[in-house]
């Protein structure tokens, strides 16, 4: 393969969140091979400080350059939020992150200019969507609320369940009060408690998925950098290559939920080493 | 300090939560001193795989072996069920976990043979707490529940919230309806939560905390091997050290909840280079 459009796009997570990332590029630009990594043995990163994110994140990125990779996708708010600036200067491809793109929108989309945020802790505390959504819109008022205990219950499974609605009423009520008429979903576990925000939040509020945004940045991006896969070239081996660097069956259990099909041939890989 | 008696204790956890553990040893034996290290950066471990725990343990090991310890005890439950029969035989110290301890408790105190045990996935996925119950008792009936929903409550800080309280109903009623009458908490943070499990189970059913039992365990084995610490040598330094791999401010915040004093001078240290 010697040309770089048909090489993958490498994008990663801090566990299986990201999988819904991964599902969003695989809708918009079917052509594109995709090398997925999800750090599920130190997962959870909403929590951890700067300098922790930006260890782990340097080494999935360099696990991600040895299958060449043409670009790099942070899929995690997260690391998008605390580790995306510092590594991209030590980069020679192209690296994007959620939070710009679902910023972006958010600042377009919004009529009172009343914005709500829900994320980590760590993503709240960084500011940067509060940042990226004035730099657009520099009069928009920004809220943020972290709600920790959202991954947890996806990950338990309880989508709909009714202590759900109860930790969501809990936390989005301060957001309901300030009349917020756009809401990011700044977490990629998020949208798959999409009906119980939509149902708390009210149908005239916009709920926007990050995701969504960064599939189709990503496609424009490729399409500027003469990048795009033509689709003309079979691949080598399977389309999309998934690693993590802990094997529990959560992980496929979980991506099979999110992913179209079967998520079978998942390696583990000895993160720390790169 | 030529004399090995004068050393400190080797205290681990995934976290904080074993902050509970340090606690006991120094109310049941405030003469030792302890080296304490928080996996803060790759926290939780309760639902990773044996290898994960296995690695991430030995590395931990590594690091308090620097330090000169006399003895480990691993504070956190999935590790002593998962990585500590794999560890013993690597070393020259001894080395305690908080499983088999309350187990014997658990074995010991039951009156109608049935116990309940309530800690992470892993844990429970071991059968290390039905085994060593089965070791003591070989007609008890064990019953274990996983609670992945428990120590993000407890982080939360919503210990007697009443969706703490449903979350702990859901999760206990399988329990309730066996008829034990004996309940391990297997887990560091699940001690925090008594209140709320003490209402739900009643006031006949036995509470095993296995950080009492762990420090008694220890007390004994450091008298038996004549490697108690007499106290007749001031510490040089302060009496015990905290060290972690994430430096985030909730290491301090929850320590100094648990802790009758300020931890003030925590430590960072990179693990992974154990």
């Amino acid at each position: 393969m010697n040309n770089i459009k048909y090489a993958p796009i490498g994008v990663f997570d801090s566990g299986v969140g990201g999988l819904t990332v991964a599902r969003e590029i695989m809708r918009q630009i079917p052509d594109e091979r995709i090398v997925y990594f999800g750090d599920t043995a130190r997962v959870p990163y909403g929590s951890k400080s700067k300098s922790t994110i930006i260890h782990f994140s340097r080494q999935i990125v360099h696990f991600l350059r040895t299958k060449n990779v043409k670009a790099v996708v942070v899929a995690c708010n997260t690391a998008s939020a605390l580790a995306l600036e510092t590594l991209r200067p030590e980069l020679d491809i192209p690296v994007i992150g959620v939070v710009k793109p679902g910023a972006k929108v958010a600042a377009e989309a919004t009529k009172n200019g009343k914005i709500g945020v829900i994320a980590t802790e760590s993503t709240i505390e960084s500011q940067l969507y509060t940042q990226v959504i004035h730099s657009h819109n520099p009069k928009a008022q920004v809220f943020g609320k972290a709600c920790p205990l959202f991954c947890p219950l996806v990950e338990e499974g309880w989508l709909k369940d009714p202590v759900t609605v109860e930790v969501a009423n809990r936390y989005l009520e301060p957001l309901l009060e300030t009349g917020i008429d756009t809401l990011v979903m700044g977490c990629t576990h998020y949208p798959l408690l999409r009906s119980t925000l939509r149902e708390i939040m009210g149908e005239s509020v916009n709920l926007v998925n990050p995701a969504y945004e960064t599939a189709r940045e990503l496609k424009d991006l490729l399409d500027e950098q003469g990048l795009s896969n033509d689709g003309k070239l079979e691949p080598e081996g399977s389309m999309h290559q998934f690693y993590v660097s802990d094997a529990a069956n959560k992980f496929k259990q979980f991506a099979n939920t999110i992913l179209p099909f079967g998520v079978d041939s998942t390696q583990l890989i000895h993160i720390e080493e790169y």
